[in-house]
């Protein structure tokens, strides 16, 4: 286990004087930098004005501040903002939204619907909806029901409309919980927004809320500020966290529509949402965030983002023709390619790879036969090369 | 909804002016009062170094000093620590421990034991062995299969034991999980230690895993540093949470012997525990948290808790005295009284009571006809004297 000792920008330095690249932005949080002094000051002066409160009966100025933030970019159709605190439970909260909504209305709607191979977290809610099941065997009596649908591709929309068309006739089914365009553990596999699109389309039709799971792709990866904002059916819920916080602190969100806070907005307690934890809304995880926000909005994250979306197309087609390489993927500033050779998840490939990168001060983690990049926003171009050539050292030495 | 704008000490101040006693230590996480100038020094130095890191393959100091420190208090049969954000997913892991234990080993044990009125969190598996269930109508069908058994009094922990008896023959029980001594969301209900010792002692005896939810009884509460210091049968499991990171930003432990831990040490990846959220082992709450702990283990912070212990003993003896008062209880520093008379959870009273303490310049939230205090152990004597002053004056005036 290597013991990490200082981070800065996207560097991390080892205990044994080892300088390494964060090229996965330590799992896609800290888009704007390790200890990034802009909001480490931002952090320190909230610290010294108000750490934590309840956030029931009470408010604060953060939290007020960055949910009127989160409104003003977030697609137009989101109203309303509840905070949690990491990516399960906003998963979590996303997913008793939809089920209590259509209880509360009286609909027998307990279904939920959810891509294959999709991930949405380790709580037992999370872990039901999630598409990866090796991890689940002992849990798996005890999860939501759930259908599962492939992710579209030219090829199979047909089909997918055709049993979702026999499906929704049941009116069985509350809510599809989504990853738009990309499945981070999934191998950041990519669906086409078109695809995505009709699919929505059918089920907004039919009354299935729609979850979009927005925890990795959010804030930016995807060239816009939400996946959903290249996807024109919106959804009725979204779920954040990862950078959402900056990487500093964990925090989560999960927002959603004005008709579905309607449902639960009641005197009867009983229809009410309850679900609260104690630092729901901390007022240091707020002011990160609401750096965050103001950094991604700045015409520097913007045009670094914008940099490394070509830097990514540039290696994209220089790399596509190695021979070892299967396919190459990027949506955004995520970048994925397949090794030619079928590998397992955490195989001997993978951890002679992970290694490899090691080895050459590149942090990044290949799941089975992808390797993939996803670097913070403020990566340099000369990191970027570092990240490419080892890429391409590892192709001829170790694959 | 009540602006808070700054926290010192015991103090909330709002937006307009008002000061208000936090009588509940926001939530028993502010226990060595707000913005405690100790704490962030230690907190912003950290940050200025390592704000975050993946916690999967990498390290850091601040997660191992805090292992390290943590084993020093907790019971001795602890070995082994897994970080996770809140109370919820410390139960969650907790949950998933037991149920895959008994999973690894080869047992048909997939049923839980819970005590009635229990409150573990809002997360699906929380959920599930949480008793208090007016708010669970839209999920209940796919919580996990839970036993419950009423705490434990003089008068019923006989027929506990004969029931629990005929239940452990069918060896289906795989963990049990308790609020150790005082259920918080329960109104702070309070129950022996000799009858849990009793019931711990029969349950261990047949291999069913002991799982000691501490997140609100943890780091002092009870006047020990753990509720199960109180009990001779120790926990398999603890989860902790709330003041664990000393009110400054979300984090969760859970612990667990080593006798567990062997159970899922394995070559085959199915056995292992899967369960890793994004800002696990957070460096700045890990540093928030050992600096807890030293202030928890100072000198002066024991006699502060010796001191409150001996105030609400005080108090308890007048109070319990008054006409209005069916009853009082006290375990450390956690102190309640009943109403001698029937009011709602979340009744008019209620909010009576709470807008009464407003005014007063003291923050409590009392729970259907539960009035209790949990203030942080910095709390001076005078400001125990307005909050005793206070109460005293709501019997009288709105009760």
């Amino acid at each position: 286990m290597r013991g990490i000792i200082k981070a800065k920008g996207a560097i991390l330095y080892d205990e044994h004087g080892g300088e390494y690249i964060d090229g996965i932005a330590s799992w896609y949080t800290s888009m704007y930098g390790h200890c990034n002094a802009y909001i480490l000051e931002k952090v320190q002066r909230q610290m010294e004005v108000l750490d934590q409160v309840v956030f029931s009966g009470f408010t604060h100025e953060p939290a007020i501040r960055l949910s009127e933030e989160l409104i003003k970019i977030l697609p137009p159709n989101q109203h309303k903002i509840f905070f949690s605190d990491n990516g399960s439970t906003a998963t979590e909260v996303g997913i008793k939204m939809a089920l209590q909504y259509h209880f509360n209305k009286g609909n027998q709607r307990k279904v939920l619907l959810a891509f294959e191979g999709g991930f949405h977290g380790d709580t037992f809610g999370a872990m039901s909806v999630s598409g990866l099941s090796v991890y689940n065997g002992p849990f798996e009596d005890y999860f939501i029901e759930v259908e599962r649908i492939p992710t579209p591709t030219k090829d199979n929309v047909g089909d997918i409309l055709k049993r979702l068309n026999s499906e929704l006739e049941l009116e069985s089914i509350a809510g599809f919980i989504y990853e738009p365009l990309v499945q981070g553990a999934a191998s950041m596999k990519m669906h086409d927004a078109d695809g995505l699109n009709v699919i929505l389309e059918l089920l907004k039709k039919h009354q299935v809320l729609l979850i979009a799971d927005e925890v990795m792709t959010g804030f930016g990866k995807t060239g816009k500020n939400f996946a959903s904002d290249h996807i024109d059916v919106k959804p009725d819920i979204i779920c954040m966290s990862k950078s959402l916080s900056a990487g500093l602190v964990p925090l989560a969100v999960t927002s959603c529509t004005q008709q579905i806070f309607d449902a639960f907005y009641s005197d009867e307690i009983s229809k009410g949402l309850f679900h609260g934890h104690t630092y729901t809304a901390n007022p240091l995880a707020c002011v990160a965030a609401l750096s965050g926000l103001e950094l991604l909005q700045s015409e520097q994250i913007q045009k670094d983002i914008q940099r490394v979306i070509q830097s990514h197309k540039e290696f994209g087609l220089k790399i596509s023709q190695h021979p070892k390489v299967a396919t190459i993927r990027q949506c955004g500033i995520i970048f994925a390619l397949d090794l030619n050779i079928k590998t397992e998840r955490y195989g001997t490939l993978r951890n002679r790879l992970f290694n490899f990168f090691m080895e050459e001060g590149v942090f990044l983690r290949p799941l089975g036969n992808t390797i993939y990049i996803l670097a913070p926003y403020i990566i340099t171009n000369a990191q970027l090369s570092t990240i490419y050539e080892s890429i391409e050292r590892a192709l001829d030495e170790v694959v």
